[in-house]
């Protein structure tokens, strides 16, 4: 399972088997079952956490007691509160798997000391940031500028497997609207 | 002006006087005056902006013509279409000053060999990139949480400056509802 995360990592750095065997000491293995919570909100965020097989996801409770699914995280994406991870603070969002889920997880003070004794660490870590972020400016040029209808026809398009993968009401969340909603889409597109 | 780029550095990073001109030398220093755009949609995305002094914008042309400004930089913020300025592809944005701004920018190939020459700027951009990310997923949460109205008093609140320097047509754009309604919550809050 751990080759997920080397051959991962290879295409950003070069890394030996040792080197690996001893970045892998920063971080713990675990697997949770599907709907498990890895983080609540409102509790400190302590890791950041890799997926090596299922999916987890990131929500919040809306003010109508709604869970609002912000992100995803499938096979060798990083998912975490990363505001409330730096500053150790209490998390504005939950995490929660939604198959059974393997992941490695990283603490903060792990991350840290990991960067300073791997400095290559620091050029993953960077790319890996600066992607996310990338990400996150198109999704929002998307969501201002695409109907719901078109959003979710481009998503589909987009992540093909995902939509297979996810429960229909957490894609609904994701993208902003009701399941009744996304239902309607669906049937017009049928029919 | 450059002081301004030393001393945010040094926020992060440990740097002499020698690093810092060596630094530079990748680096070009520019002035714009007011409504000059600096990138234009559809243009190959060159250059990584850091604002010494003045504001930039980020926006987008959207399907009924009107400009949506997605993001703003001030002074010691960084910005660009990053997903285009990794790539070398045309933007997905347009970046234009809206007051005279003074700026440097760095290209893409420049950052790369300025990250390989000193490995300390892996470590500061990569900060850089994930307080950017950490930020706009907090955006995202407030953006699908907050009402309109709720979501400019927050703003106000928290960039009091800044929403005296930025005309209020584009805070409207940037928090993504019309002039109108903004003009209309601000007469509401007045009476």
């Amino acid at each position: 399972m751990n080759e997920i995360f080397k051959t991962h990592l290879e295409k950003f750095i070069k890394i030996d088997e040792r080197e690996f065997g001893e970045i892998l000491k920063f971080f713990r293995i675990q697997s949770v079952p599907a709907k498990q919570n890895l983080l609540e909100e409102g509790k400190v965020c302590r890791d950041y956490y890799f997926v090596l097989k299922g999916i987890l996801r990131l929500f919040f409770l809306n003010e109508k007691g709604v869970e609002q699914t912000t992100e995803f995280a499938i096979e060798t994406w990083w998912i975490t509160d990363n505001m409330a991870y730096e500053h150790g603070r209490p998390s504005s969002f939950s995490i929660q798997a939604i198959e059974k889920t393997a992941f490695l997880s990283i603490s903060r003070e792990n991350q840290e000391n990991l960067l300073r004794e791997f400095p290559k660490m620091e050029h993953y870590f960077r790319l890996i940031y600066q992607r996310a972020y990338a990400a996150s400016q198109m999704r929002m040029k998307y969501f201002l500028s695409y109907s719901k209808e078109e959003f979710y026809f481009s998503f589909v398009k987009s992540y093909p497997e995902f939509v297979q993968r996810v429960p229909q009401y957490l894609i609904a969340s994701y993208l902003g609207f009701t399941p009744e909603y996304l239902s309607e889409i669906r049937k017009r597109q049928i029919s």
